[in-house]
């Protein structure tokens, strides 16, 4: 038979007006520098977070001339938030490793086709969801740590733990570099999958 | 020519090994229930958290036996992150509401077949980002309004601010299922892409 659906690999031209993505092994390089960016993002924001503590110590009295100290600690576990933010980046970046290494060992299963692309799809989707939901709740508790919240009462915590707030800024930076390279590594599984479904 | 990669509808099987998702116009109902079940839900979690206000009186003090009164009102616009969440949710349920509205139209634009299926993959994609970030941020600021921060010395405001914890608990569930069912959407897009660039 000459028409098979098959999983041979040749360059396919899409015809009129289709976009211009062209399935070839080099193209992969775009890719594959995307998701070690990405995973480096992830990767940076989860230890910047993971390792931000600070420890200040606060004259709270003084008995004649005697101060009392009082000596207080920002970590990151204390807030809910911080710490989904560390699991969903560490996971980001994990993906983004696996996903690299999988493309790596990718002749070994070119066989299975049908799903090489699919899968990666499916899988970058869920992971730009859990980056957003733990990028975007560390960021609105540190908005609440900057700025406070007068209406419920809460002090901003930055005017007494500069580098702690410094550091999560940073965190967070990084954070939202990778949500952005994570959304157009999806687009781009997206199309991928496109493409190498027109055999 | 017998070879065409024309937009033609016809049902097509994917060989061996592959899953059976048939590119028929009559499967297109599930997607169109989840579709409108996901605009419901968020529908439901803009309007209870935009909605969502308590006004309560308190007695801060006593000038004889006359109380002095302090009414204090606790809104969702008090909080950024609330605010964002009745953004994410409205978008998701126009987002739905508009793609239903597109399929139903879509008739008339079977001839652009090769965008019918990449832009709603790619629009899904990204409305789960968007809900996950909304009702990521929001849980984790309801979590502190419900149990505090001792450690920033955020006290709760739920044990006085009780019915406007309760609706906010309700419109993060409604929100959570509109994340599950556009997470569930957001797969089944990129079936349906899959199985109709296999033409």
């Amino acid at each position: 038979m000459a028409l098979q659906s098959g999983d041979n690999e040749k360059p396919i031209s899409f015809g009129y007006n289709s976009m211009s993505w062209k399935p070839k092994s080099g193209s992969n390089w775009t890719l594959l520098g995307l998701r070690l960016l990405a995973a480096l993002a992830a990767a940076a924001a989860t230890l910047v977070m993971a390792l931000n503590k600070e420890t200040k110590t606060f004259v709270v009295a003084t008995i004649g001339t005697t101060p009392v100290n009082l000596t207080l600690t920002a970590k990151f576990q204390h807030t809910p938030a911080f710490v989904f933010f560390v699991i969903a980046n560490t996971m980001a970046s994990f993906h983004n490793l696996v996903m690299i290494i999988v493309d790596f060992l990718g002749t070994k299963f070119e066989h299975k086709g049908h799903l090489r692309y699919l899968i990666p799809a499916i899988l970058d989707m869920l992971n730009v969801a859990l980056v957003s939901g733990g990028a975007n709740a560390a960021a609105f508790m540190a908005e609440v740590g900057k700025n406070g919240n007068s209406h419920a009462r809460w002090d901003k915590i930055c005017d007494k733990f500069d580098k702690f707030c410094d550091h999560g800024a940073g965190a967070l930076i990084a954070s939202f570099v990778a949500l952005a390279l994570m959304l157009i590594i999806s687009v781009i599984s997206i199309l991928k999958l496109r493409a190498n479904s027109k055999n």
